[in-house]
């Protein structure tokens, strides 16, 4: 038996610009390494044609089927910031956001932290009829709403516009049960609360006094309710770490059975010492049967649309990140890859398939460059992501027969 | 409409060992000319990752779901030995082992089969209160105990230890049924009585005489029950036919309603006559419609781990086998594949995609040597096993259209 490591580089995959993809026409001599000596092939992270969700997509790369397990990333972002959930609550992923004249001016009061920590700490005491409350910050100005109580459902709408310039939007139930119309009416008020709590707060009036933008409204967003879901533990008989720095990605590894492994100086940005992470997973890989790291930076480029800057964070990660994995792991299966692609075309996740890469006891293929066109030639052809766990701990040595 | 021959070589796929695998190293001319003449693929006879069993591989392979149909392993080895099972019946694989101061020193009583019959004969009259019992010898040091009678359940586990040096296993419940505990002591009944039996039976004191090991307790696992598979006929209109020395697949074959076509000197083993079976397959073909060829040996050199066996395995089956099909049997569809990988440096089944080349009218590719790495880049992509049956039954325009 074997040990597995599974890297994923966040929206890694795209398409071609002037012929060439960041990946295509980025210098990774570590990376198409692994191209040369593993087995290569495409993924589709959730199902063909199916455009993924960070949270979908990781759902599925640990075997659980997201169209069975996944309600909305509320949950999730509950998890990744430490909050356990009952059967029956609704979570929400909230951001801080600004009001002015009643329209939404700013959906993240300027990304500054100014003062957050103290307003969810108020917006936590906040108490409406019908079910209790639960309001924790999570990274920069974002947070986490939870409803507990009976008779709730996560059916409802967004107050979150997802757009600026609008005022924002009323929760709608989206079925006609009572659990929807009661949890969209205990969304509401809540929100009413908070815009009348923020309006005039001291925090506000000294962001403004620095010239920043006042944290006066919470938006809602992305409904969803605890589903329980198979641990990595019982699931595949596995003890299992993840090292990521985004609160979402921490959230679905913490719901699949995995231990969080802090690092110091990984931020989920392209300025993340991402080589700290890869030590910390070598390190880890002593410790655990399974390791997960995740890398965000390529995303983030990917959404920015900046071509240069996703072509440099690849190369970044072939440097600091795959060079000593390769250096240093031996005689384990590792995996390359990634949760989805986000075209710099499009700025936002695509449903492309992804490129992968798995070292180990495999038959090795013809494919020399670990790039989204080179591996779709590769001997692994084109794998779903809901079957890649099964496909790498059958090369670990950790898969049961089915049957006799 | 054509025929269809349907070759499955028990194991024949691997992962390379020092650069190549023993079909890559093996000269192999005529299924290399299958390979050039043909369509090629790879093929997940399961599902991708899923490390498939010998029963539930065959299963799939013939079209039938194993996810929906297989409960275990022991209602095909009944088949295999010629038992019709009832609804209701549970049925389990038994072993003849050696009992010495309570534990097991011999799974297999040294394999040897001298007065089995006659043990079985006598162990099939035991009456034990609550059911009615059934055990036939199989192969070698193997048989089948079948359970009939109300309120029964496959969900016990095994008193087969499946490893030597302890003591043979309680069978227990694996739920709260009544049924699963009622059949967990008929069991655990039965395997005390058989112990008690053969004891100081005449036929092990003459096994003794002759230094072999005494045959005193039968290891009973894979209980399932009897499920109503889908025949062939119904499902294909087809008439069919196996030819197999396994009593496992035979007791497949025999359940999805192919015929028994019986070959002397098939053994099942790598010294099977193997140009016999080709010869049956050849004449069976002017007969049925659809043939199916299962080759043995290329799986037990796999668990033995010995390259050279089964690389010299591989060439008898293309020097006996494939080189007097191509050369007698025109104008049908012809496929060879395998039912899963056996890897030698794992020496037991693994999910590893194996090889599939097909004759016939079909889009012939570029691929020129029937390996599991050329036929990766074949036109069939990777496919399947379940729809394999569909796939080559079209080709052999045998298939009905679905909707209009």
């Amino acid at each position: 038996m074997k040990k597995t490591l599974l890297i994923v580089c966040d929206g890694l995959g795209d398409r071609p610009v002037d012929g060439l993809t960041p990946l295509e026409a980025a210098d990774t001599p570590n990376m198409d390494s692994m191209a040369k000596e593993g087995i290569c092939g495409i993924m589709d992270t959730v199902l063909m044609g199916v455009r993924p969700g960070s949270d979908t997509a990781h759902l599925s790369l640990f075997g659980i089927d997201p169209f069975r397990y996944y309600t909305g990333r509320g949950p999730f972002e509950a998890a990744g910031v430490g909050l356990n959930l009952e059967e029956g609550d609704v979570a929400f992923r909230c951001n801080f956001g600004t009001l002015r004249d009643g329209r939404v001016m700013d959906r993240r009061a300027g990304r500054s932290e100014e003062g957050l920590n103290k307003l969810a700490e108020e917006i936590n005491n906040i108490k409406i009829e019908g079910a209790d409350l639960i309001f924790k910050k999570a990274a920069g100005h974002r947070a986490v709403l939870v409803l507990r109580g009976e008779g709730l459902s996560s059916n409802v709408s967004d107050t979150d516009p997802e757009r600026e310039g609008s005022g924002y939007n009323e929760s709608k139930p989206l079925d006609e049960s009572m659990e929807a119309k009661k949890t969209a009416e205990i969304l509401n008020e809540f929100t009413e609360e908070v815009v009348e709590q923020l309006k005039d707060h001291e925090v506000n009036q000294r962001r403004e006094g620095k010239n920043k933008l006042p944290a006066n409204i919470v938006l809602a967003r992305g409904a969803g309710m605890k589903t329980s879901i198979p641990s990595f533990m019982e699931k595949y008989g596995l003890s299992a770490a993840c090292i990521s720095a985004t609160t979402l990605i921490r959230g679905v590894s913490r719901e699949v059975g995995m231990e969080l492994i802090e690092v110091k100086g990984a931020t989920g940005h392209v300025d993340s010492d991402i080589g700290a992470k890869a030590t910390a997973a070598i390190k880890a890989l002593d410790v655990y049967d399974f390791v997960f790291l995740h890398l965000k930076g390529t995303d983030e480029a990917s959404h920015d649309g900046d071509f240069e800057s996703k072509k440099e964070m690849i190369e970044r990660i072939d440097r600091e990140v795959i060079a000593p994995i390769l250096r240093e792991i031996k005689d384990a299966t590792v995996a390359l890859t990634a949760d989805h692609s986000t075209p710099l075309n499009i700025k936002q996740h695509s449903a492309d398939p992804v490129p992968i890469a798995v070292l180990g006891d495999v038959r090795t293929d013809e494919v020399k460059r670990f790039t989204e066109r080179d591996c779709a030639r590769g001997g692994l052809n084109r794998i779903r992501g809901l079957y890649l766990m099964n496909i790498i701990l059958d090369l670990s040595d950790r898969i049961k027969l089915f049957g006799a």
